[in-house]
């Protein structure tokens, strides 16, 4: 249980076609291929970009050892030689990606690989599944937290999460979006996420009596009381035994601090009465925690009818995104280079026109005004485009490009940094507190119109007009 | 990376409960927990309990050692006395379950355990977490299988799972569901459950004609081919190609099995020219697989318009649960013994009735009409109660005493066994192949008509007379 060996966790292709490459002398063809998402989960403005940490260390640590050979040649599939190069594997190729916690949009790419074919293709399902994941859970995250208008946010999910993994990185994740704290005590040991947590209602059944078992916990922890007060009756018994313990217990000691939770019936209610109740005996700096199958409707609502609630802990709706469980993240070819050196555009025509990608090695930019701070729009350019921040910039919209813009007084800032150059780390890997800060401050830049939860402005992502001409060409070329 | 300790995979009230029973003389209280759900994902007749096997890799190996405890030293609130315990940690309890592959229905014990309370309550969260997230892919994949009618489906969707585990576990899960293979590898080498796989799009793309692409594969892998026929134009390009290579490397060699995958587009109408043009072509053997965002609801509209589909691939929506990404199992304590050893049992009173939990260590048995072989109901009794099989059996509904029937030509199967007495495993753990087995022979004993994907007949989960009676008293006693 304690082994945890991802080297074999990819698609099974990863290995026919990198078998293949090997095979057909393929496999040093130097490709590029983005990975980068279609459509804003819940019909947001924007997702956050998290993952890459994760991503970091299974590059980092990415090897194939005997059993994983033994394995594969069990399957009767691969060749010898496919086998002795997974033997001395290491990346060897470059990686750029946006930081995380940076708000994203769809079509720009978050991560490009630059390595031989092999190497690409072999971390292509891992990438896609850190990079999905954790976007997904922090842009819910964010979400959520946005609904509570300046209340916490505890993550409370991991017995609802699809195994462990997605409750401990989830729990990050969540973190990176702007909870302040979690119930996972693994990713406060891993990932340093404070961790939160008091008692359940086999707590309060335990003891014969409900003011029993609050009493004992007030004794046990006088610093560190939240009373789950919906047991048996909350305004008959639990508020009025919470009460009771509090001044028995903490009013000695001169502590103020502490909390009840509501985790059944109505919340609006319950929160409204029992906050009267608090202040009316006493405890004005009490907090009322709220949790019970909440999302950010469910939270808006609540203070919408002004509820009384100062947390709010947010379970299974969170840590699997419950009304949007998939980030569609891909990774597709753009690029290769020929042997001289060249790089040649690739492009996957599909029927579905919003499924075409961005050809070529590119790079982002994000244009923020520099009056305002506030960001412009995103511009995908080819990798060598320079943008001059004293000229003029003409930007247009790529689906109607009549809409025409141009801009002066812009900050051009490129969005992603080089994490792996050569197959070497050349990253400094910040601290989650960096990260969650720093997606704040990103936050910061977008209009407030674009962080409505229905119906928000879009933001853009503009092509160079080299690089919609280079696509439009190849368009016509592929038909 | 490489390392994965799970012993901190809790929640962070477990911790404090358990230090709290420690320091307040409870924690050797023997307690009786059931994990139970009680809604069926999807709204459908049933679900599939998954997920023992790793619940009992945890039991056995869960243990706490000096980096958990240093780190659970640094929170400043748990007493050294319980750091202690810790690390003497070791399962003594007793745990029942159903084994993997059963149906299930809401309100009955997927789980028992009796335990110390500081031992039940430390293993809840993982409990939770691994029979909620394997027995919701089980339930899914299961629907997405019946929707198929007897064709396979093999499971794609690691890069969209939520995390590691996620995928590595739920392909686990979906091939005890019904599945026939999935593209994660690890699932393979970890859990044999069969990989598949030989190229997604980049492999066409990275060749300068997709005929090249496909020939290069058959040249390989002869004996292994599904070409993707999508990337340009699956009409005019894909098929003809395929023919082309087919005829160029599979029929010198005499082979004419063979696949096509059809990843986007108009899969019905796709499939169906397909078929015709292959079967032209001199390759009826030759399988056409389709796949792009499938669940159960598209498969049975496919086969409703006789899509002409051998193999349907799975994805995001069989590896989230996509419309259900929740599987709201729960983990309530139902009594506690006193220092006699005398069960008293608990129930928590909630305003909402249908999260009121039945009390007292239980048992349930599946009542089989002895002639038809089916499922009549499920019942559960005291854990003493004895059915005897030569006696008429009145059961009723639970909701409605009203409804009564006898039974009298009746087989009475216990649904739960012993997995840990006093810390020990005595249960020996079935291969994958037999749950497979197991469940699909479990699901032939229940009628058509609550395996319907729409509004499936309700099985009932009857109460035993005597545990009616206990649940109504303490119901009177608590009001």
């Amino acid at each position: 249980m304690d082994r945890k060996n991802v080297s074999l966790l990819l698609d099974f292709y990863e290995l026919t076609m990198s078998n293949g490459y090997l095979l057909s002398g393929m496999a040093d063809v130097i490709s590029y291929f983005d990975l980068f998402y279609r459509v804003v989960p819940d019909k947001g403005g924007f997702a956050i970009a998290a993952g890459l940490e994760q991503m970091v260390d299974y590059i980092k640590n990415l090897h194939f050892n005997q059993d994983d050979l033994d394995f594969l040649r069990s399957k009767g599939l691969f060749d010898e030689k496919f086998l002795e190069y997974l033997k001395n594997f290491k990346f060897s190729g470059d990686i750029y990606a946006v930081p995380e916690g940076t708000p994203v949009f769809p079509n720009e790419p978050i991560l490009t690989v630059r390595a031989k074919a092999i190497e690409a293709q072999l971390i292509e399902t891992y990438l896609l599944l850190t990079i999905n994941h954790q976007s997904l859970i922090a842009t819910k995250a964010n979400r959520i937290v946005r609904a509570a208008r300046g209340r916490g946010v505890l993550e409370f999910g991991s017995r609802r999460a699809a195994g462990g993994d997605a409750a401990v990185l989830g729990a990050r994740a969540a973190y990176i979006g702007g909870c302040v704290g979690t119930a996972c005590t693994l990713t406060d040991c891993m990932y340093k996420v404070p961790a939160v947590g008091t008692m359940s209602h086999s707590w309060v059944q335990m003891f014969d009596t409900e003011y029993q078992a609050f009493a004992t916990y007030c004794r046990i922890y006088p610093h560190n009381v939240t009373l789950l007060v919906d047991t048996y009756n909350v305004l008959k018994s639990g508020i009025p035994n919470a009460i009771k313990a509090f001044d028995e217990y903490l009013k000695p000691l001169g502590i103020e601090d502490c909390a009840i939770r509501l985790d059944s019936g109505d919340l609006a209610y319950l929160s409204k009465v029992s906050r009267q109740m608090l202040d009316e005996a006493g405890w004005p700096r009490c907090k009322i925690v709220a949790s019970n199958a909440l999302d950010e409707h469910l939270i808006a609502n609540l203070l919408h009818q002004d509820a009384k609630i100062d947390l709010f802990g947010v379970g299974e709706r969170l840590i699997t995104s419950k009304s949007e469980p998939v980030f569609g993240g891909v990774y597709k070819l753009s690029a290769v280079e020929d042997e001289a050196g060249q790089i040649i555009p690739k492009m996957k025509i599909s029927e579905n026109t919003a499924k075409i990608n961005n050809p070529h090695f590119k790079k982002t930019y994000r244009l923020f005004d520099k009056e305002s701070g506030m960001a412009l729009a995103d511009l995908l350019c080819l990798h060598d485009e320079v943008i001059d921040e004293n000229e003029p910039l003409e930007i247009f919209d790529p689906d109607a490009i009549w809409k025409r813009q141009t801009l002066t007084n812009f900050k051009a800032v490129p969005l992603q940094v080089p994490i792996f150059l050569q197959g070497e780390l050349v990253y400094d890997l910040p601290s989650i507190e960096e990260i969650r800060d720093y997606c704040q401050a990103q936050l910061v830049t977008l209009w407030e119109e674009m962080k409505r939860l229905e119906n928000p402005q879009k933001y853009y992502v503009d092509l160079s007009q080299k690089l919609w001409d280079l696509k439009q060409s190849l368009l016509l070329k592929n038909r």
